[in-house]
């Protein structure tokens, strides 16, 4: 066995601030990560009850974080829900719920789907019309897809909630259908591990001993909690992520770089050699995304406070 | 569909204090929970890093926790590791690593292997060769097991940090084994959401794509890098856990309890109506555990700071 197997390493994504350090230098401390579509304003963290880190999570932490993700979401009652340690760990786990087949991943996308589904044995291919995965909106070029007509269907909507009226939550009621939401990006709080599937309550119900009892730790019980009962803050960051994804194309746009689209927690963009342009970025220990099959595309996630000075000086 | 299918809802274990407060009455508030095996003291937590809660945990918070953990245990350098959240989520990925079979899981133990395996097909019998389960120390008598020669073997030490030099983790080299090691439990903080799986490099290959990345809290890395870094907590606590179980013993035996043994993180007690015993304590609002193929066991859980003269009251 190679020693790099016994350790525990994770997938290489966005988010790889000590990739960057071993790269191009500096500390932690020293790199703006704008390579996430992660909203850099988080949900304030509320103050959390006393057991949160000490009991197992309770019944009744998870059914007050089921009503409020049923009231924000606007789940329809007859769709099922379960809570997990994050979207990823219901990517991972999605494709054993049915025998492998042909499922169709319009490309390009977040590239965890079609890896959980050949991981699992299925074929990805684009002419599929047994199963899908759509991103909706998608990543990295916020394209906004119709609702499935596949039998079995996966709607990530991981990044949705800025863009509400979107949502394709009617469809949860639908046989075959699961819809994910993620609680780290619009809330800022990546590091609370949260993410929900949301329908067909046959599915869900065979996703939960995946998933194990309890997968889910008691302080973001809490948090997510709060966070989804807080209309006022909602509304309130979509208007300034709004502003602050004009303001990142403005940037972006006067150093000749040309939007491309994305969301209000990420933006793409056409350069004329992303490379070159993240090198740029990263001598000014900024951390950008370029994709493995584009040698033109940049995204950038939102600068807050000085960030914008700083991304500002990089860029001139 | 029935309508319990369509909520999130978790097993029926230890810790299910909104049941018994819809059993017996009360608020959370008022009951003393000795239902579960663990620690009352928890370890305390450290200041955070800024960026816990708001960053995808990081190949260097990961790789500090592994070696913390890897120090702490004294795992065989050959041996591989992966982080979940919470032991239970492991055990219920487990039994997929493997083709289902036939198992040993000597009875009674801990319900959580059983129902993982069978819910994967495997056989579950006493007299299985090819793959064994052993919990080491037993829950709910504490018994030690010797280390397993089946071929496939999961050994569960989520007890077994109160006896560290009972631990099989030398075997954690032999092909085929997996041991598994739970944080929540000695430390105190079981909210936290942490367990490990160590063993046979190929298997724990396997869990990964199982688990999914950052699969644990980026605050919980934090606490437990730490508590995994603190000898002289885990002697101090040990020591205290030792007297408190004596203490406990002492107790439940004037009371008409006999002693059966567990662990010093929870006890076991034949009385003559173990149901007319766990009513009589929750009409005190002190939850304790039974068992279903028990009428004579009882399981206590160690109380701390006011709970000693609660539990004492309501025994006389």
């Amino acid at each position: 066995m190679d020693k790099p197997d016994t350790r525990i390493t994770e997938p290489d994504h966005g988010g790889g601030i000590d990739a960057a350090c071993a790269r191009w230098g500096g500390n932690r401390a020293d790199w703006l990560d704008l390579s996430t579509g992660i909203n850099p304003r988080p949900y304030p963290i509320p103050p959390l009850p006393a057991d949160a880190w000490t009991a197992l999570p309770d019944r009744a932490a998870f059914a007050a974080l089921e009503t409020a993700a049923r009231r924000f979401w606007r789940i329809p009652d007859s769709a099922a829900l379960i809570a997990a340690p994050g979207a990823s760990a219901l990517i991972a786990r999605i494709p054993a719920l049915l025998p492998p087949g042909r499922i169709a991943i319009p490309a390009p996308t977040y590239n965890e789907h079609a890896r959980a589904f050949r991981a699992a044995g299925w074929t990805v291919t684009d002419d599929a019309t047994e199963a899908s995965v759509l991103v909706h909106p998608n990543n990295p070029d916020g394209r906004l897809h119709r609702a499935p007509q596949t039998p079995f269907a996966v709607i990530d909507e991981s990044f949705c909630d800025i863009t509400p009226d979107a949502s394709h939550i009617a469809q949860a009621t639908r046989p075959g259908t699961l819809i994910l939401k993620s609680f780290g990006k619009f809330w800022g709080l990546a590091g609370a591990r949260l993410g929900f599937a949301i329908g067909d309550p046959q599915l869900i119900h065979r996703l939960k001993p995946l998933i194990g009892p309890w997968a889910v730790p008691g302080p973001t019980l809490a948090i997510a909690t709060a966070a989804l009962s807080d209309d006022a803050w909602a509304t309130e960051t979509r208007a300034r992520l709004t502003q602050d994804a004009q303001r990142l194309d403005h940037l972006l746009s006067q150093a000749g770089a040309k939007p491309l689209g994305g969301t209000t927690l990420f933006r793409l963009y056409d350069t004329p050699n992303a490379t070159l342009w993240q090198d740029r970025l990263a001598r000014h220990r900024i951390l950008t995304r370029i994709f493995p099959y584009s040698t033109r595309w940049l995204r950038l996630g939102l600068p807050d406070g000085p960030g914008w000075s700083r991304l500002e000086q990089a860029l001139t």
